[in-house]
Protein backbone atom coordinates (compact mmCIF):
# COMPACT_ATOMS: atom_id res chain seq x y z
CA UNK A 1 0.00 0.00 0.00
CA UNK A 2 1.66 3.15 -1.18
CA UNK A 3 -1.21 5.98 -1.19
CA UNK A 4 -4.32 6.26 1.36
CA UNK A 5 -7.58 4.94 -0.39
CA UNK A 6 -9.48 7.75 1.73
CA UNK A 7 -7.46 10.78 1.23
CA UNK A 8 -4.93 9.97 -1.48
CA UNK A 9 -2.05 11.03 0.76
CA UNK A 10 1.20 9.21 -0.12
CA UNK A 11 2.75 9.11 3.62
CA UNK A 12 1.26 5.86 4.51
CA UNK A 13 3.00 4.15 7.80
CA UNK A 14 3.57 1.25 8.70
CA UNK A 15 2.63 1.44 12.48
CA UNK A 16 0.63 -0.39 15.90
CA UNK A 17 -2.28 1.98 16.12
CA UNK A 18 -3.15 2.84 19.73
CA UNK A 19 -4.90 -0.45 21.56
CA UNK A 20 -3.42 -2.98 18.69
CA UNK A 21 -0.48 -4.97 19.00
CA UNK A 22 0.00 -5.71 15.12
CA UNK A 23 1.38 -3.26 12.62
CA UNK A 24 -1.22 -1.80 10.43
CA UNK A 25 -0.94 0.61 6.99
CA UNK A 26 -1.95 4.01 9.41
CA UNK A 27 -2.08 7.24 7.27
CA UNK A 28 -1.15 10.28 9.10
CA UNK A 29 -3.16 12.82 7.22
CA UNK A 30 -6.69 11.37 7.66
CA UNK A 31 -5.75 8.41 10.84
CA UNK A 32 -7.11 5.87 8.57
CA UNK A 33 -6.03 1.98 9.22
CA UNK A 34 -5.96 0.23 6.75
CA UNK A 35 -6.70 -3.56 7.94
CA UNK A 36 -5.33 -6.61 5.51
CA UNK A 37 -6.72 -9.70 6.52
CA UNK A 38 -7.15 -13.64 4.69
CA UNK A 39 -9.74 -14.48 1.81
CA UNK A 40 -11.80 -17.46 1.82
CA UNK A 41 -11.15 -19.60 -1.08
CA UNK A 42 -14.66 -21.50 -1.11
CA UNK A 43 -15.22 -24.35 -3.63
CA UNK A 44 -16.87 -27.30 -4.11
CA UNK A 45 -16.64 -31.09 -5.34
CA UNK A 46 -19.04 -32.11 -7.55
CA UNK A 47 -20.47 -35.86 -7.28
CA UNK A 48 -21.85 -38.02 -9.93
CA UNK A 49 -22.52 -41.43 -9.08
CA UNK A 50 -18.99 -43.10 -8.46
CA UNK A 51 -17.21 -40.14 -10.10
CA UNK A 52 -15.89 -36.64 -9.47
CA UNK A 53 -15.75 -33.63 -11.48
CA UNK A 54 -12.73 -31.92 -11.97
CA UNK A 55 -11.60 -28.77 -14.45
CA UNK A 56 -8.49 -28.28 -16.27
CA UNK A 57 -6.96 -24.52 -15.81
CA UNK A 58 -7.51 -22.30 -18.73
CA UNK A 59 -5.89 -19.24 -16.54
CA UNK A 60 -2.83 -18.84 -14.00
CA UNK A 61 -1.51 -19.69 -11.52
CA UNK A 62 -1.33 -23.81 -12.44
CA UNK A 63 -2.68 -23.17 -15.98
CA UNK A 64 -3.26 -26.93 -17.48
CA UNK A 65 -3.63 -28.23 -14.39
CA UNK A 66 -6.54 -30.16 -13.35
CA UNK A 67 -8.29 -28.59 -9.92
CA UNK A 68 -11.77 -29.07 -7.63
CA UNK A 69 -13.66 -25.73 -8.68
CA UNK A 70 -12.67 -23.14 -6.28
CA UNK A 71 -12.44 -19.24 -6.11
CA UNK A 72 -12.51 -16.49 -4.12
CA UNK A 73 -15.98 -15.73 -2.04
CA UNK A 74 -17.25 -12.47 -2.94
CA UNK A 75 -19.27 -10.10 -0.90
CA UNK A 76 -22.45 -10.95 -0.27
CA UNK A 77 -22.28 -14.34 -0.46
CA UNK A 78 -22.63 -17.13 1.87
CA UNK A 79 -19.53 -19.51 1.82
CA UNK A 80 -21.73 -22.12 0.09
CA UNK A 81 -22.75 -19.47 -2.52
CA UNK A 82 -19.39 -18.92 -3.56
CA UNK A 83 -18.85 -22.94 -3.50
CA UNK A 84 -21.77 -22.98 -5.85
CA UNK A 85 -20.93 -20.42 -8.28
CA UNK A 86 -17.47 -21.57 -8.69
CA UNK A 87 -18.99 -24.69 -9.77
CA UNK A 88 -21.24 -22.97 -12.10
CA UNK A 89 -18.17 -20.92 -13.63
CA UNK A 90 -15.87 -23.31 -14.23
CA UNK A 91 -17.94 -26.05 -15.04
CA UNK A 92 -21.10 -24.84 -16.12
CA UNK A 93 -22.36 -27.77 -13.77
CA UNK A 94 -25.18 -27.04 -10.78
CA UNK A 95 -24.83 -28.77 -7.59
CA UNK A 96 -26.84 -29.54 -4.29
CA UNK A 97 -24.53 -28.77 -1.35
CA UNK A 98 -24.09 -32.30 0.49
CA UNK A 99 -21.31 -31.37 3.38
CA UNK A 100 -18.39 -29.34 4.37
CA UNK A 101 -14.94 -31.64 3.91
CA UNK A 102 -12.32 -29.21 4.42
CA UNK A 103 -10.80 -26.33 6.25
CA UNK A 104 -7.59 -25.59 4.38
CA UNK A 105 -5.17 -23.34 6.07
CA UNK A 106 -2.47 -21.89 3.66
CA UNK A 107 -1.24 -19.00 5.83
CA UNK A 108 1.98 -17.68 4.45
CA UNK A 109 -0.41 -16.59 1.33
CA UNK A 110 -3.11 -15.44 3.36
CA UNK A 111 -5.92 -17.99 2.07
CA UNK A 112 -8.00 -20.19 3.40
CA UNK A 113 -9.82 -23.10 1.49
CA UNK A 114 -13.24 -24.16 2.35
CA UNK A 115 -14.82 -26.84 0.49
CA UNK A 116 -17.86 -29.03 0.37
CA UNK A 117 -18.67 -31.60 -1.25
CA UNK A 118 -22.07 -31.88 -3.26
CA UNK A 119 -24.08 -33.69 -5.81
CA UNK A 120 -24.21 -32.80 -9.58
CA UNK A 121 -27.70 -32.00 -10.19
CA UNK A 122 -28.87 -34.25 -13.07
CA UNK A 123 -25.28 -35.37 -13.77
CA UNK A 124 -25.09 -32.09 -16.32
CA UNK A 125 -21.55 -30.14 -16.99
CA UNK A 126 -19.61 -28.38 -19.18
CA UNK A 127 -17.06 -26.23 -19.25
CA UNK A 128 -16.50 -22.74 -18.45
CA UNK A 129 -14.79 -20.30 -19.20
CA UNK A 130 -11.79 -20.50 -16.99
CA UNK A 131 -11.98 -23.94 -17.87
CA UNK A 132 -9.50 -25.83 -20.54
CA UNK A 133 -11.94 -29.10 -19.87
CA UNK A 134 -13.97 -30.77 -17.70
CA UNK A 135 -14.32 -34.82 -16.87
CA UNK A 136 -15.50 -36.93 -14.34
CA UNK A 137 -13.20 -39.56 -12.75
CA UNK A 138 -13.17 -42.55 -10.98
CA UNK A 139 -11.05 -42.77 -7.58
CA UNK A 140 -8.64 -44.99 -10.14
CA UNK A 141 -8.68 -42.00 -12.78
CA UNK A 142 -7.54 -39.33 -11.02
CA UNK A 143 -4.44 -37.53 -12.50
CA UNK A 144 -2.73 -36.91 -9.07
CA UNK A 145 0.45 -35.93 -10.89
CA UNK A 146 -1.35 -33.13 -12.74
CA UNK A 147 -3.15 -31.53 -10.26
CA UNK A 148 -2.99 -27.41 -9.65
CA UNK A 149 -3.12 -27.53 -6.01
CA UNK A 150 -2.31 -29.38 -2.23
CA UNK A 151 -5.88 -28.11 -1.32
CA UNK A 152 -7.52 -29.88 -3.74
CA UNK A 153 -5.72 -33.38 -3.44
CA UNK A 154 -6.12 -32.93 0.49
CA UNK A 155 -9.80 -32.79 -0.48
CA UNK A 156 -9.87 -35.71 -3.19
CA UNK A 157 -7.92 -37.90 -0.69
CA UNK A 158 -10.74 -37.45 2.51
CA UNK A 159 -13.39 -37.75 0.17
CA UNK A 160 -12.39 -41.28 -1.57
CA UNK A 161 -11.64 -41.84 2.62
CA UNK A 162 -15.12 -40.94 3.57
CA UNK A 163 -16.45 -42.64 1.09
CA UNK A 164 -15.36 -45.77 2.43
CA UNK A 165 -15.93 -44.96 5.72
CA UNK A 166 -19.45 -43.79 5.52
CA UNK A 167 -18.63 -40.52 7.54
CA UNK A 168 -19.32 -37.67 5.91
CA UNK A 169 -16.50 -35.22 8.15
CA UNK A 170 -14.14 -31.76 8.23
CA UNK A 171 -11.24 -32.56 7.84
CA UNK A 172 -8.27 -29.55 8.80
CA UNK A 173 -5.05 -28.98 7.91
CA UNK A 174 -2.48 -26.53 6.93
CA UNK A 175 -0.42 -26.29 3.98
CA UNK A 176 1.52 -28.44 2.59
CA UNK A 177 -0.63 -31.60 4.11
CA UNK A 178 -2.10 -33.57 1.51
CA UNK B 1 -12.77 3.74 -2.12
CA UNK B 2 -11.67 7.07 -3.27
CA UNK B 3 -7.98 7.14 -4.05
CA UNK B 4 -5.95 4.16 -5.67
CA UNK B 5 -3.53 2.94 -3.13
CA UNK B 6 -1.24 1.88 -5.76
CA UNK B 7 -0.94 4.98 -7.16
CA UNK B 8 -2.51 7.85 -5.59
CA UNK B 9 -5.02 8.75 -9.00
CA UNK B 10 -8.34 10.11 -7.05
CA UNK B 11 -10.22 8.91 -10.60
CA UNK B 12 -11.39 5.32 -9.44
CA UNK B 13 -14.30 3.98 -10.90
CA UNK B 14 -16.63 0.89 -10.45
CA UNK B 15 -16.77 -0.96 -13.11
CA UNK B 16 -16.54 -4.85 -14.37
CA UNK B 17 -12.98 -5.10 -15.56
CA UNK B 18 -12.73 -7.53 -18.73
CA UNK B 19 -12.97 -11.21 -18.33
CA UNK B 20 -14.83 -10.54 -14.48
CA UNK B 21 -18.51 -10.20 -14.07
CA UNK B 22 -18.71 -8.19 -10.81
CA UNK B 23 -18.12 -4.62 -10.54
CA UNK B 24 -14.84 -3.34 -9.24
CA UNK B 25 -12.86 -0.82 -7.94
CA UNK B 26 -10.49 -0.07 -11.05
CA UNK B 27 -7.66 2.87 -11.41
CA UNK B 28 -7.90 4.50 -14.77
CA UNK B 29 -4.61 5.51 -14.21
CA UNK B 30 -2.73 2.42 -13.70
CA UNK B 31 -5.26 -0.43 -14.42
CA UNK B 32 -4.96 -1.69 -10.67
CA UNK B 33 -8.31 -3.95 -9.68
CA UNK B 34 -8.96 -3.53 -6.41
CA UNK B 35 -10.64 -6.51 -4.80
CA UNK B 36 -12.73 -6.72 -1.82
CA UNK B 37 -13.51 -9.67 0.16
CA UNK B 38 -15.36 -11.60 3.16
CA UNK B 39 -13.52 -11.48 6.14
CA UNK B 40 -13.08 -14.64 8.37
CA UNK B 41 -14.11 -13.79 12.11
CA UNK B 42 -12.66 -16.65 14.07
CA UNK B 43 -13.50 -17.95 17.76
CA UNK B 44 -13.45 -20.25 20.19
CA UNK B 45 -16.05 -21.36 22.80
CA UNK B 46 -13.67 -22.71 26.10
CA UNK B 47 -15.31 -25.12 27.76
CA UNK B 48 -14.26 -26.59 31.39
CA UNK B 49 -16.13 -28.95 32.59
CA UNK B 50 -19.41 -28.64 33.00
CA UNK B 51 -19.46 -24.64 32.20
CA UNK B 52 -18.11 -22.61 28.76
CA UNK B 53 -16.25 -19.36 29.33
CA UNK B 54 -18.04 -16.09 28.14
CA UNK B 55 -16.40 -12.29 27.57
CA UNK B 56 -18.23 -9.32 28.50
CA UNK B 57 -17.43 -6.92 25.70
CA UNK B 58 -15.18 -3.75 26.54
CA UNK B 59 -15.27 -2.35 23.01
CA UNK B 60 -18.44 -1.10 20.17
CA UNK B 61 -20.24 -3.04 18.98
CA UNK B 62 -22.16 -4.61 21.49
CA UNK B 63 -20.16 -3.05 24.95
CA UNK B 64 -21.35 -4.80 27.53
CA UNK B 65 -22.92 -7.93 26.24
CA UNK B 66 -21.59 -11.00 26.24
CA UNK B 67 -19.86 -12.98 23.56
CA UNK B 68 -18.29 -15.96 22.36
CA UNK B 69 -13.98 -15.13 21.92
CA UNK B 70 -14.15 -14.35 18.77
CA UNK B 71 -12.03 -11.59 16.50
CA UNK B 72 -10.92 -10.91 13.00
CA UNK B 73 -8.46 -13.68 11.29
CA UNK B 74 -5.29 -11.45 10.53
CA UNK B 75 -2.65 -12.35 8.09
CA UNK B 76 -0.37 -15.15 8.51
CA UNK B 77 -2.73 -17.08 10.89
CA UNK B 78 -4.50 -20.41 10.35
CA UNK B 79 -8.48 -20.45 11.60
CA UNK B 80 -6.98 -22.75 14.57
CA UNK B 81 -4.55 -19.72 15.51
CA UNK B 82 -6.86 -16.84 15.02
CA UNK B 83 -9.07 -18.75 17.75
CA UNK B 84 -6.43 -19.23 20.54
CA UNK B 85 -5.16 -16.14 20.28
CA UNK B 86 -8.97 -14.31 20.57
CA UNK B 87 -9.34 -16.23 23.30
CA UNK B 88 -5.77 -15.31 24.78
CA UNK B 89 -6.86 -11.74 24.14
CA UNK B 90 -9.91 -11.52 25.44
CA UNK B 91 -9.92 -14.07 28.49
CA UNK B 92 -6.27 -14.55 28.88
CA UNK B 93 -6.51 -17.97 28.46
CA UNK B 94 -5.01 -21.06 26.66
CA UNK B 95 -7.32 -23.56 25.05
CA UNK B 96 -7.30 -27.08 23.45
CA UNK B 97 -8.70 -26.68 20.06
CA UNK B 98 -11.37 -30.14 19.82
CA UNK B 99 -13.68 -29.36 17.16
CA UNK B 100 -14.94 -26.30 14.74
CA UNK B 101 -18.98 -26.28 15.67
CA UNK B 102 -19.81 -23.57 13.31
CA UNK B 103 -19.70 -21.71 10.24
CA UNK B 104 -21.57 -18.68 10.51
CA UNK B 105 -22.49 -16.62 7.18
CA UNK B 106 -23.14 -12.73 7.62
CA UNK B 107 -23.69 -11.80 4.07
CA UNK B 108 -24.64 -8.68 4.30
CA UNK B 109 -21.61 -7.46 6.12
CA UNK B 110 -18.63 -9.70 4.31
CA UNK B 111 -18.25 -11.73 7.55
CA UNK B 112 -18.13 -15.29 7.58
CA UNK B 113 -17.74 -16.34 11.32
CA UNK B 114 -15.83 -19.67 11.91
CA UNK B 115 -15.89 -20.77 15.60
CA UNK B 116 -14.58 -23.83 17.65
CA UNK B 117 -14.75 -25.61 20.65
CA UNK B 118 -11.69 -25.93 23.08
CA UNK B 119 -11.12 -27.15 25.71
CA UNK B 120 -9.49 -24.63 28.90
CA UNK B 121 -5.78 -25.68 29.69
CA UNK B 122 -5.69 -26.10 33.69
CA UNK B 123 -9.10 -24.11 33.95
CA UNK B 124 -6.94 -20.95 33.89
CA UNK B 125 -8.70 -17.18 32.81
CA UNK B 126 -8.66 -14.23 33.48
CA UNK B 127 -9.98 -10.76 31.48
CA UNK B 128 -7.90 -9.38 28.72
CA UNK B 129 -8.17 -5.65 27.36
CA UNK B 130 -10.97 -5.95 25.27
CA UNK B 131 -13.28 -7.62 27.93
CA UNK B 132 -14.95 -6.08 31.32
CA UNK B 133 -15.31 -9.29 32.52
CA UNK B 134 -15.05 -12.87 32.03
CA UNK B 135 -17.08 -15.75 33.43
CA UNK B 136 -17.66 -20.17 33.22
CA UNK B 137 -21.41 -20.58 32.91
CA UNK B 138 -23.66 -23.75 33.30
CA UNK B 139 -26.20 -24.05 30.38
CA UNK B 140 -28.88 -23.01 33.25
CA UNK B 141 -26.94 -20.12 33.66
CA UNK B 142 -25.79 -18.20 30.20
CA UNK B 143 -27.24 -15.12 30.15
CA UNK B 144 -29.60 -15.23 26.73
CA UNK B 145 -30.95 -11.88 26.98
CA UNK B 146 -27.56 -10.40 27.07
CA UNK B 147 -25.76 -12.20 24.21
CA UNK B 148 -23.79 -9.85 21.82
CA UNK B 149 -24.27 -11.72 18.75
CA UNK B 150 -26.48 -14.01 17.17
CA UNK B 151 -23.25 -16.20 16.20
CA UNK B 152 -22.65 -16.86 19.10
CA UNK B 153 -26.22 -18.08 20.13
CA UNK B 154 -26.16 -20.11 17.72
CA UNK B 155 -22.81 -21.85 18.45
CA UNK B 156 -23.50 -22.23 22.46
CA UNK B 157 -27.14 -23.60 21.00
CA UNK B 158 -25.19 -26.09 18.78
CA UNK B 159 -22.98 -26.63 21.52
CA UNK B 160 -25.29 -27.95 24.27
CA UNK B 161 -27.05 -30.18 21.82
CA UNK B 162 -23.88 -31.76 20.87
CA UNK B 163 -22.74 -32.21 24.45
CA UNK B 164 -26.32 -33.70 24.93
CA UNK B 165 -25.52 -36.31 21.51
CA UNK B 166 -21.96 -37.15 21.83
CA UNK B 167 -22.34 -36.09 18.35
CA UNK B 168 -19.52 -33.60 17.47
CA UNK B 169 -19.77 -31.85 14.52
CA UNK B 170 -19.75 -29.03 12.32
CA UNK B 171 -22.81 -26.83 11.67
CA UNK B 172 -23.89 -24.41 9.12
CA UNK B 173 -26.46 -21.10 9.36
CA UNK B 174 -26.86 -17.98 7.71
CA UNK B 175 -27.75 -14.93 9.86
CA UNK B 176 -30.21 -14.79 11.52
CA UNK B 177 -30.63 -17.68 12.15
CA UNK B 178 -30.15 -19.02 16.00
Amino acid sequence: MKFCSNCGSGQITLQIPPGDNRERFVCPACQTIHYQNPNIVAGCLPVWEDKVLLCRRAIEPAHGLWNVPSGYLENGESVADGARREVWEEAAARVKIDYLISLYNLPKINQIYLQFVGELVDGAFGVGEESLETALFTEADIPWKEMAFTSSVFTLKRYFEDRRTGVKRLHRADYPAV
